[in-house]
């Protein structure tokens, strides 16, 4: 059974995720969060948190989405948030020769749908895309703040860093950007984010 | 905003789950996975493997179902599956008490739902839940065989021992349950697999 196979294959592939290490912290402080902690974790948030959408989500498509957001990640590593030069510089074409290779393991027709989740993601475009952007920047702040700014700390995150990525956290959800906004500004003040 | 604040808070609670530790490694045998790691792996293979469910399936209540059903965990621990004592005495019990603790943290409204989906899973009367619990038995499975065995080895588990716990894997789906039964006859062959 080919098909199946293939499926297989795919699963077992994407066990690599779990070995992707992120820059962020758990909420206790005591080591880095993986992709598949981050993923997971974001696909509980999104039927949690999907009254906040600024406009009504298909629940469904919003979790497959964050559920594969970061699977180009297994070739092309994870890019630190604030590493601009790494982000600036070929991060989008490593993630894209990673989609084409990893995805095209399944059958080719879920290989288009797991394509077209992860181009909607990168787009950011339709509602579902945005809310998803929106809970990927979310959650590492709620993280950051629960472990003391431990990873803010670590890499000298300064406010107008944060607020430059999260240009576009309110276009997914007003009343969540708002939430954040006022835990990222305490951050501030009281020194874990440097104040420039 | 008391509601987005009891939300807020038991994603943070959750956050604990990243930390259980299971049994099982990773595919390539070079740590153990974590409840998120398994939980976030079964959510991808429901909506990759829908089509193999005994009968059309709510992809969506299902993906909720893995997600959420090792939560109890972060109280309760994880019982190995083949730790027929521990899983005899007071796993249950332990389970609900979490379940009572951990869900309760959310509005009230969202706490009901979430412990309906846990319950449902439990129960595995639902063909969503068939569905559920037959990935959660596949899925060590092909981890454990693309280790090597790492496992079962370690655990000295027997064939018979993983047929009774796979006893109702077919009737989420007979398709995956031949082609899992077929990797675990070739591990008894190979001797991964206690042949008793």
């Amino acid at each position: 059974m080919k098909r199946l196979q293939q499926q297989i294959e795919f699963i077992l592939e994407i066990d690599k995720l779990k070995k992707i290490i992120r820059q962020n912290y758990l909420a206790d402080g005591s080591r880095k969060e993986s992709d598949t902690d981050h993923s997971w974790h974001l696909a509980i948030m999104c039927f949690l948190l999907e009254e906040y959408a600024n406009e009504k989500i298909d629940v469904l498509k919003t979790m497959k989405m964050v559920l594969i957001h970061d699977i180009v990640e297994i070739d092309a590593g994870d890019t630190y948030a604030y590493d601009e030069s790494a982000n600036a510089n070929d991060k989008r074409k490593r993630e894209v020769l990673a989609a084409d290779r990893i995805f095209n393991i399944l059958p080719q027709d879920q290989a288009k749908t797991m394509r077209d989740l992860w181009d909607e993601f990168e787009e950011g475009k339709t509602m579902e895309a945005k809310f998803a952007n929106a809970l990927d920047k979310i959650q590492p702040a709620l993280l950051n703040d629960a472990s003391g700014g431990k990873s803010w700390l670590e890499h000298g995150v300064a406010h107008t860093q944060i607020l430059k990525r999260n240009e576009k956290t309110s276009e997914g959800s007003k009343v969540l950007w708002k939430y954040i906004k006022e835990i990222i500004e305490k951050n501030v003040i009281v020194g874990k984010i440097i104040n420039k």
